[in-house]
C-alpha cells in the first residue's frame, strides 16, 4: 500500500500502530507510548531536459530500478534547496554537466509510489558531460535517435514528448499528467 | 537546523546516528545496528486562491502557527492524491467549500522549514462556505478589504498579490519565490 512501514517510534523507540487519530481522516503511524503521530507525505523528484544545439542529454542508469535504461537527470529533492537547484544538482551528479534551468515543463503525479515528478526545460552551459556514479554513460541524442523503447520511466517519456512538441511549436507551457501503477514505465 | 530529530530506527528500534553515508554528500540518520538510511525530504504544502464573482475566500486560522490570522486554504499534501486534489481537499476541510481548480499560480520555496508551497488559481462552484475545524471563520473579501497586515504567511501574501496583479492584467503565468527565515511571515 501507499503507507510506508514503521515498527518503532523514532522519538521514543516504543512500538507504533497504524490507526486514524481523533479528528483526522487517514490512518497514520502513532506511537503506543508517547502518542507521537508520524506523518508520511509524497516526495518530490526533480529533473530537467538538458539541451545543447538541438540535441538532448540522456543518462543510462547504473542503478535499479531500470538499470541499463535511459533517463533524464532527476532525483529526490533535498531539504534547503529550490526545485531549480535540485534539478541542476541532479544533472551535475548524474551527468557531470552544468545547466541553466529554464521554464517549468511538466508535473507528473506518480500516484502508486506517492511521488511528484517535476521537470524543467534546461540548456547545457557547455558541451561537457560525463557519467556520474549513478550513470553507465551519458550521451547527446539527435531527436531522431532518441531511444524511446529504452527510456526508463513513463514520466521521462511524457516530459520528453511534450518538450519536443513544444519546441517545434515555439511555446513553453506547463503540462500535468497522472500516472497509476499500470502506466508506471 | 533543517534535519528533523530521530533517536531510534523506525525499522529495528536501535539507536540512530547522524552521519554522511559512504558515497553520499549529506548527513542522514543511519541506524547503528541494521544500517538503514532514513532520508528526509522537503514537504509539499498545497492550496488555492478561491474566487467568487471577483471576491476572494480567506480563512481565519483556529490553529497555531499564526492563530487568528487570515490565510488561503492550504495544507500538507497526502499520499495518493494529485496537487489539484490536495488543493480542493484542503479547501473543503478548512473552508467547507467546493472549488474548481484552475492554473498553477505560484511555487514558493520556504527554505528554512524545507517546504514547497504550491498555490493554484480556483473558482468557487457556489457561494457556499463555512468554518472547518482548523478555521475560526471564513469570509469572501472584496479586493479593497483584504486584510493584508493580518495575513498569516509570506507565501499567502505573495500568492494573493500575484493573483490580483495577473487578474487585472488578464494573464495567468506561474510565479516562483524563495523565502528564507527572515521573510517567513
Amino acid at each position: 500500500m501507499l503507507a510506508g512501514t514503521m515498527k518503532f517510534c523514532p522519538d521514543c523507540g516504543a512500538n507504533v500502530e497504524f490507526l486514524t487519530p481523533a479528528g483526522d481522516h487517514l490512518p497514520r503511524w502513532v506511537c503506543t507510548v508517547c502518542g507521537h503521530v508520524h506523518y508520511e507525505n509524497p516526495k518530490l523528484v526533480v529533473g530537467c531536459v538538458p539541451e545543447w544545439e538541438g540535441r538532448i542529454l540522456l543518462c543510462r542508469r547504473a542503478i535499479e530500478p531500470r538499470h541499463g535504461f535511459w533517463t533524464l537527470p532527476a532525483g529526490f529533492m533535498e531539504k534547503g534547496e529550490t526545485l531549480q537547484e535540485a534539478a541542476a544538482r541532479e544533472t551535475r551528479e548524474e551527468a557531470e554537466a552544468e545547466v541553466e534551468i529554464g521554464s517549468l515543463l511538466a508535473i507528473v503525479h506518480v500516484l502508486h509510489v506517492a511521488q511528484v515528478h517535476v521537470m524543467f526545460r534546461a540548456r547545457l552551459r557547455a558541451p561537457r558531460f560525463g557519467a556520474g556514479a549513478e550513470s553507465l554513460e551519458t550521451r547527446l541524442f539527435d531527436v531522431a535517435d532518441i531511444p524511446w523503447p529504452l527510456l526508463a520511466f513513463q514520466s521521462v517519456r511524457f516530459s520528453l514528448q511534450r518538450y519536443l512538441e513544444d519546441r517545434a511549436a515555439g511555446r513553453e507551457p506547463l503540462h500535468f499528467a497522472d500516472l497509476h501503477r499500470d502506466a508506471a514505465r
